[in-house]
């Protein structure tokens, strides 16, 4: 593989075939919404997800439910998530108690998020960043001695930036991943919690941890915050990243980062990488239909993106799916 | 220069120091607004455009008023944009008649619009591409015949498709470019007009258009129609592009493509540059107050973009200026 080859997967003949499409609105979604969605209609938003040809869900998290009353369900959710034949599931937890709750379900993932900038670690896990590398040791520990084959995914948040803290080191975000890999963890994800991220910063930062993490760098999280969340996938793209996260209608944000709101919309990241013929076994159409649903489940909340507004192009077709598991 | 150095130009060491962003709000922008806009309205516009560092700007249009009331002082307009030192202006003329009034105006350029799909050129210009063309080479002998050293500027529109007519082949995009550049275009601009571009086909209409251009290629306009704009600008730049068309409040489509608004914001497509560390010598923060001015004058329009909704992020800071000239 020559040197550059990295820098040449926009051509068209070197497109990546597949990129998955992790939906998180579930969780980062309806985790920053006020209100209390319903099991029922949580349900049957997973569903239509499911139906719109999703097989990466996160489905909730495993969180004290007085801080995070949203997420009380998450058990019942994982229930119901059971019952959809290949979906692959996650959920968050914040400690090793919660991981222990996400050992007795079924989930593929155990995301445990660790904010890179130290006043928004405090802020939001009060705990220090190395208090949760120490933590993914403790939970790796309970994981294997179980038995069991779930994946621990340490998810380095506010990694471009920190609306409390203001500016992230490189080098923290590298020793942070070292750390977890060192802890235990099986995969590493890197987020954009606040919406700092911009082509140069994601192309440095990503860089530099696939440096340490090669191919357990697992997924790019990105906030449309300040519309940039699209070229900064197409970057990581480029790189060699082949999972990012979404919320479906656009939600999501960070409970203890002020303007944060709201990840990449589930429809636009669909719509442009299957538009330049990368299959993600997703339906444009069923997208937009899944949207209405949640239009009408989350009425009078804050809903983003831009692609749902003028609909699909007539000259749009979607591209030759990569294999039947992943299609509709 | 290596082969593959165009594919690079996102490291870090190698952005590009400066881009332009050429403001088209006040031609592209109100044409696409049924409220006319009082002169002094549009004047307050333009002023605040330049002071925010803007210096390049599209004033208008000469075009029949009857067809295009929202443009009847476009010759005014210039006579207040000569009196803004440095300033580069352009307008846009349908036809040799529209033409022989921007040769009496100071402008720099003289945009020609040709649509590459043939549905939308009849609707938009009731010609054919190839009549355009031949336009060109009138419009282009009679501004020789004057001693002006006014730049003709060949737009072709519609270059990534068309909601009338659909596809439009790469093979004809690059036969109607050759043919300005044969007629007497001294610059091509390619546009998507109705925003159907993604980041691949991007590629390809760019990549075949300067084989045959070459640095005459000079500018990239996008509509954020789907959201996809800013990802789009990152590829043209990354194949050298270097100049890029954007609308003040994210305004803009086109009177005979349903369903194409709005042109990128400016404050969006500046706020990613200066983010990346590009020079576009525009102040974000003057933007936003350009912006608020603009919601005032045009209350109750649609007025788009992201980047505003949160604001510049603590850690922003501008990068040097490439210029003077550029700068506030």
């Amino acid at each position: 593989m020559p040197p550059d080859s990295a820098s040449t997967l926009l051509r068209k003949q070197t497109l990546p075939a597949h990129i998955v499409v992790r939906e998180v609105g579930l969780r980062d979604g309806l985790q920053s919404i006020d209100r209390i969605v319903s099991t029922s209609d949580k349900i049957q938003l997973l569903q239509s997800l499911y139906a719109a040809g999703l097989r990466h869900i996160e489905i909730g998290s495993f969180v004290p439910t007085r801080l995070l009353p949203q997420m009380a369900d998450t058990a019942k959710l994982m229930e119901a998530a059971y019952r959809l034949e290949g979906l692959e599931t996650s959920v968050l937890v914040p400690n090793l108690r919660g991981a222990q709750t996400a050992l007795q379900t079924n989930a593929r993932y155990l995301m445990v998020p660790l904010s890179a900038s130290h006043a928004h670690s405090f802020a939001n896990l009060r705990k220090t960043p190395d208090e949760v590398v120490a933590e993914v040791g403790r939970i790796r520990a309970e994981r294997d001695s179980r038995g069991s084959t779930m994946l621990i995914d340490g998810g380095v948040g506010t990694a471009f930036g920190c609306t409390l803290q203001g500016h992230v080191a490189v080098s923290e975000v590298v020793r942070l991943t070292q750390g977890l890999l060192d802890a235990g963890a099986d995969r590493i994800s890197l987020a954009d919690t606040v919406g700092y991220a911009d082509p140069a910063s994601v192309r440095e930062v990503f860089e530099a941890v696939l440096r340490v993490a090669g191919d357990r760098l697992w997924c790019g999280h990105f906030h449309d915050t300040r519309g940039l969340g699209l070229a900064n996938v197409l970057v990581a793209m480029e790189l060699g990243v082949h999972r990012f996260d979404t919320c479906f209608a656009g939600i999501g944000g960070c409970p203890h980062a002020p303007n944060s709101g709201g990840n990449i919309a589930t429809d636009d990241l669909v719509f442009m990488l299957e538009s330049m013929g990368i299959d993600t076994g997703v339906d444009v159409h069923a997208l937009l239909e899944q949207r209405k649903l949640a239009a009408t489940i989350l009425d009078g909340e804050v809903l983003r993106g831009a692609f749902w507004r003028a609909g699909v192009p007539i000259t749009f077709s979607p591209p030759a799916r990569a294999s039947a598991g992943g299609a509709l």
